[in-house]
């Protein structure tokens, strides 16, 4: 089935208590599509870079079989930047620069090919333009979507109406509470169910994932890592994982959503364990078979002797 | 099989954002003792109470099939009593006011008819209190302990010394990262092993708990509740229920330790519903089964549509 990918696209520079690089590639857009490939291709993708995006950059997304008629490359302008420090124990980052160069006017234009695309997945970018974005689809089956702490202080009301459009929310934990003022998360994810997404994840990084619909709780383990490198990215490439599954089965059935949220989490943890997307780059599909099995073994508990008496 | 718990009982005041109580039941022992009780009875008990111990609280021990034989009560003396606010999002709390009284000087004396005792379950106390239990027991098969920060502060040396002679150390994530200084908790978890417990036991209250052993981890999902009115005692709840489990079947396998993680988290789960004791007083073990099996629905998943290609 079609997935078509709206975000980012940039150029990080990221210090980790392990390293540091600078200049590399990032962006949500860049992440999410990349992860989603290795379920469905060709992934349609929505951005827009300066003439200072590398011609290794594209050449690695076609080599993805990412298909980038979407791409808008301004070639006098100059790449999304931006630049973070992470702290000892990886959970929180300093921002030390954001440039938004062209992306700053970054309006989302949908190529006439990409129209009727059956499943969409929206970075964390502006609510309103993910919006605009949704009025170019025509019926999508199922619209994915992600946002942060910055558009649910400064953009809450275009943040509510995008809300609407969406039948799937990826956030993160604080997000969730930040959006509806409710500490108790199992709560607060079903505030956001009345809000229009009938599906929340709430990702909750080294502590797995939460899927929360009206319905039915799911709880996700984290895959249990001694050594992250770089955890920039791990959200999209979860979100990338997730609706990369479901488009490759196009099965909208609670235990197939169970199922795209294990695969979510594999792609982050993978993405986690080296810099940029250095590890995504680089997978196998076994590797991630593999990997999804690994997430059974780890939350598997048999009742065989809860009989005994 | 016998159960040995060992640790404090005590008189509580507790806030939290719904409501207030009063000089009621609490301690460490008290919890895991009562959760315990579930599993497997005659629980024997050591610890310390005053005069002011009310009769209502020992009927209620003795209705659980706690044997009180090991219970000092000092008549002239007060019972250890604590006072505690929880904040609006029930995560942290302030120590309103710590009575050690009797307590203070505790010193645990095993009766003769305990010292063969195959299970032992050490409380939170001071660690050297914990190595004088274990120095009157007869080789138990197994023995279980908690500890806080304040010990791995204040009696750091002295905890080593007892962590040598546990089997399992059943603790929260924040102590986990103290007590070796590394904050990744599975490489924490496992400098722990290195120090004696062969089995570490992290509880991360709403996000669950992990085990790990020198060959497995397990992710045990939390119980999704929306309304907790209380957190008192959910640690202990975690370790009576675990031990419990463990001692009922007498089997230490992997996949049972994996069970009684889960049997912890439901005791656990219970125990939070209403203030202080009251809901583990008033459970059935239908309902600890069902709740089992609700943990069961809440992380399973299965990898059926995984061969799709």
């Amino acid at each position: 089935m079609s997935l078509l990918v709206v975000g980012s696209l940039g150029i990080d520079t990221i210090e980790t208590p392990f390293g540091r690089v600078e200049d590399v590639l990032g962006g949500s857009a860049t992440y999410i599509a990349t992860a989603a490939s290795y379920f469905v291709t060709p992934i349609r993708l929505v951005g827009v870079v300066g003439g200072d995006f590398k011609k290794e950059y594209i050449d690695f997304l076609e080599s993805r079989d990412i298909d980038l008629e979407g791409l808008q490359i301004m070639e006098g302008g100059k790449t999304f930047r931006w630049g973070g420090r992470y702290h000892y124990d990886l959970n929180t980052r300093d921002t030390l620069f954001t440039e938004l160069n062209c992306f700053e006017h970054f309006n989302p234009i949908i190529p006439e090919s990409y129209r009727k695309t059956t499943y969409v997945c929206l970075g964390n970018i502006d609510p309103d333009l993910q919006r605009r974005v949704l009025e170019q689809i025509a019926k999508p089956r199922l619209v994915i979507g992600d946002t942060m702490n910055f558009w649910i202080k400064g953009k809450n009301k275009e943040l509510l109406a995008t809300l609407k459009l969406m039948d799937v929310l990826v956030v993160n934990e604080s997000e969730v509470r930040e959006l509806t003022g409710e500490p108790n998360l199992i709560k607060a994810a079903k505030l956001i169910i009345r809000m229009g997404p009938k599906t929340v994840v709430v990702k909750k990084g080294e502590h797995g994932a939460l899927m929360v619909t009206e319905r039915t709780i799911f709880s996700a383990p984290a895959y249990p890592l001694e050594n992250i490198n770089d955890p920039t990215g791990a959200g999209d490439a979860f979100a990338g994982g997730f609706i990369g599954w479901i488009a490759r089965t196009d099965d909208l059935s609670d235990d197939n959503i169970k199922r795209a949220v294990i695969y979510g989490s594999a792609l982050a943890s993978f993405c986690v364990e080296r810099f940029s997307l250095d590890r995504l780059k680089e997978l196998t599909y076994l590797e991630i078979q593999d990997r999804f099995r690994s997430f059974r073994e780890l939350s598997k508990f048999d009742e065989e002797a809860a009989a005994v008496r």
